[in-house]
């Protein structure tokens, strides 16, 4: 079967990530538990902050290869649609 | 005794923060789990990431009316070690 | 002559958003010119980086909708590698 | 008479800096007026924004050191107004 979503070919990588980035928020959880000084949590809280960035740029990559790709390839409205829900993708990406 | 880290005396509620995030890490790990739509999962991704900004401010600005107050107060040497310490974190955040 | 970049049938938008802003630079040399106080500057620095992000989507779109899903259409390697300097750049915007 | 403004001590590098990110912004208009291929000119946007950030983490390091510092120093609502007014600067260059 043909992948569904472009990201889906690569999956058990994107869920090691992300079991990773869940490990490093329950840290951020134990760290102001333990009362660590604010500057190594502020450290702590970018790295996150970089992983998610980083997953994020990977999942747009693919969905560009793949989902948007082949809604140009089949032409019509859908491929203007995914084209306008990229942007705004990556928009709220930018801002965030 | 005077709080020793700025957010001490919020902990409750920056303990309770980071819980709700490292719930949406774990959301994000089940929305590739079940082959979700790549856009819904960089939606889930940015609102993770505002979150975690937004405790990364709170924590900062704590930061900078103790840790970085008290130094200025006391004086000498340690203020400027703070300042420079806090502008490194803030730059980190704002590259991240 | 089909439009060679995507944003030329935008070209005099881009020209007239881009011109304010070299407006808003010069703004800048004025604040510091006139010992204008910090927060004030902070606040025309971060209106000028909106604005140039704002440019910057509206390009990255028109270069999706047209430079990218023509080479797409086209197929062959060039959409492989329109994807990935996208990509390229979509990073640095997230990044900058 | 101690400088006002914390940048007030470096303001020709101010000045420099900003007359340079002025040329950049002039130099994107030029791009767009020239036809330049899109990803060229988003390139020199990132390099444009990430030039206007490193002015505003500079002048944000002069502000802590002498604006909010003495308003510390002096004790009372000032520096509580500082920090606030300094927080939400930083907000703003994190969500630019």
């Amino acid at each position: 079967m043909e992948a569904q979503h472009g990201y889906m070919t690569e999956k058990d990588k994107y869920l090691s990530r992300l079991r990773r980035i869940e490990g490093q928020a329950r840290g951020l959880h134990r760290m102001v538990d333990e009362d660590t000084y604010c500057i190594d949590i502020l450290t702590q809280i970018s790295a996150t902050t970089a992983a998610l960035e980083n997953v994020a740029m990977a999942l747009l990559e693919d969905h560009l290869r793949h989902c948007v790709a082949d809604a140009v390839t089949a032409g019509g409205e859908e491929a203007e649609e995914k084209i306008q829900e990229a942007t705004a993708a990556i928009r709220r990406l930018v801002k965030s």
